[in-house]
């Protein structure tokens, strides 16, 4: 039984074969280069699930399932991207068939990154035992995924609520969300390079700054997230989640500035599976499905 | 088998009988005078409790189970209220004992004012049948309760997330929580009469603007649950949500402006229950807690 868990991030892409215990054994990496479109992404991907099955020497078995964590939103129930923001154009796009196709007999299912996360870190990283948990991605866009009792909370026709985009800020920078000052447009990588291509924030110090910024509207989200969710613990995960050392002071300020009334006083951890929570999710919740 | 619901809140407090079905039979209401201490406000309640079951002709045979809704933070487990805010003053109390001594063999349960109201409008309301349901009730301040199949939604410790203090604008007002420009610093009853109070905000005109700006605050909270929570209906109630015909066309324009990403095409509506919902629903939790 392999399993095969891929992320499509919207600047990286990852395959690995994992284990029935959430253990990655063979991993590879690429650009996503989504501006190529879809068909070309999704070739990359097939190339790169031939590699790591060769290199775990279960080329010729096969993947009984496979578990895709995509950026943006998308519709579990059909497979269906529809991430024109964070996968440089890309149509709505299917993105399950052209895995089943190539896999035939393979479970093969979709889930929104963020919440596939979520469950890579629940089951193997710093989620477990949390009853109420949330996982953030703070990476060229913020993902936002909330589990109870290890089950991906959702929208009762299965969307997912993109909680990235929670406004903070009515006076903040235009995001394509079509708010102002939402969580992505203030504290996302990208909001983080927007932010360093000043010339005149090049410097060391500014780069503090600009993180210090990222910090303190991340911690102004968590709040408003215990405000809503009232959660037991809380990851941050994603490219920009690898900063969270730099970060943690200032989030945690500002969540004590805000603890009167709301639960602030939750754990925020660094995610413990990082860049693999994704493919781990993804490839664990394939599994569930196949019964 | 007699139930009674009282609902205590900053400004008034309400008793009444409530039919297994939840209707209410008969009411009394009074102000909640919350300065003179709690124990002024829970004699006032018994007295109203024996009148309104004098007036139901259910003097002899006493309440079988009283359900108490109650602004602010409450511990549901131990049935004390925290609430030196909205209670003007009022120290930690046991909101639960005096009933249960009064009333000796009846159930009596404790809850926060915005769950029991969700409780009542997805009863008898305008959230029956709502798979995810928020409930905001918009007084002196802001209450929110969500529910999931009519299950009220909380922190794992029992914990109410007091999502009316989610931050909206870090440029916005104090408020006795702690943020600046929470929801209710920007649209709650208090947060009205602090405009009005301004002379130069007395004629209709600025009393429109006054409503308006409201509105648009809370179309923009409402924005950040979908995003969180993803509800299929959000009902408006309380003493101000009785404004919300003046309010609905400038809620429904911001939700509408951030429909990009998060599905915030959900039907907003007026609560039903009006003013009855808090001890309707907790007359209900009560009941339902005799088994």
């Amino acid at each position: 039984m392999t399993l095969i868990g891929i992320d499509i991030g919207g600047t990286n892409s990852r395959v690995g074969t994992v284990s029935p215990e959430g253990r990655v054994l063979v991993r590879a990496a690429a650009p996503t280069d989504a501006a190529r479109g879809s068909a070309a992404t999704i070739t990359t991907l097939l190339d790169m699930i031939h590699q790591v099955l060769s290199d775990s020497h279960a080329r010729l078995s096969g993947p009984s399932a496979i578990g895709i964590a995509i950026s943006g939103p998308i519709d579990v129930n059909t497979g269906i991207v529809s991430n024109p923001y964070t996968l440089g154009g890309w149509p709505p796009t299917d993105i399950v068939s052209p895995f089943r196709a190539a896999f035939q007999g393979a479970v093969v299912i979709a889930e929104n990154d963020a919440n596939a996360a979520a469950v890579g870190e629940w089951r193997v990283g710093v989620g477990r035992g949390a009853n109420r948990f949330v996982m953030v991605t703070l990476g060229t866009g913020i993902g936002v995924g909330f589990l109870v009792d290890g089950q991906i909370q959702r929208g009762s026709n299965g969307s997912h609520g993109e909680a990235g985009h929670l406004v903070l800020d009515p006076s903040g920078p235009s995001c394509y969300c079509g708010a102002k000052g939402c969580w992505e447009s203030l504290a996302s990588g990208t909001a983080l390079s927007n932010r360093l291509k000043d010339p005149s924030h090049m410097d060391r110090a500014d780069y503090s700054r600009a993180i210090e910024q990222i910090a303190h509207w991340t911690g102004l989200a968590l709040v408003n997230l215990c405000a809503v969710f009232s959660p037991d613990a809380i990851a941050i995960g994603g490219g920009a989640g690898a900063q969270f050392d730099l970060m943690k002071d200032s989030i945690s300020e500002v969540m004590h500035q805000h603890r009167r009334l709301i639960r602030t006083d939750v754990p925020v951890l660094a995610a413990q599976a990082g860049d693999d929570a994704g493919l781990i999710g993804a490839a664990l919740l394939a599994k569930d499905r196949q019964g």
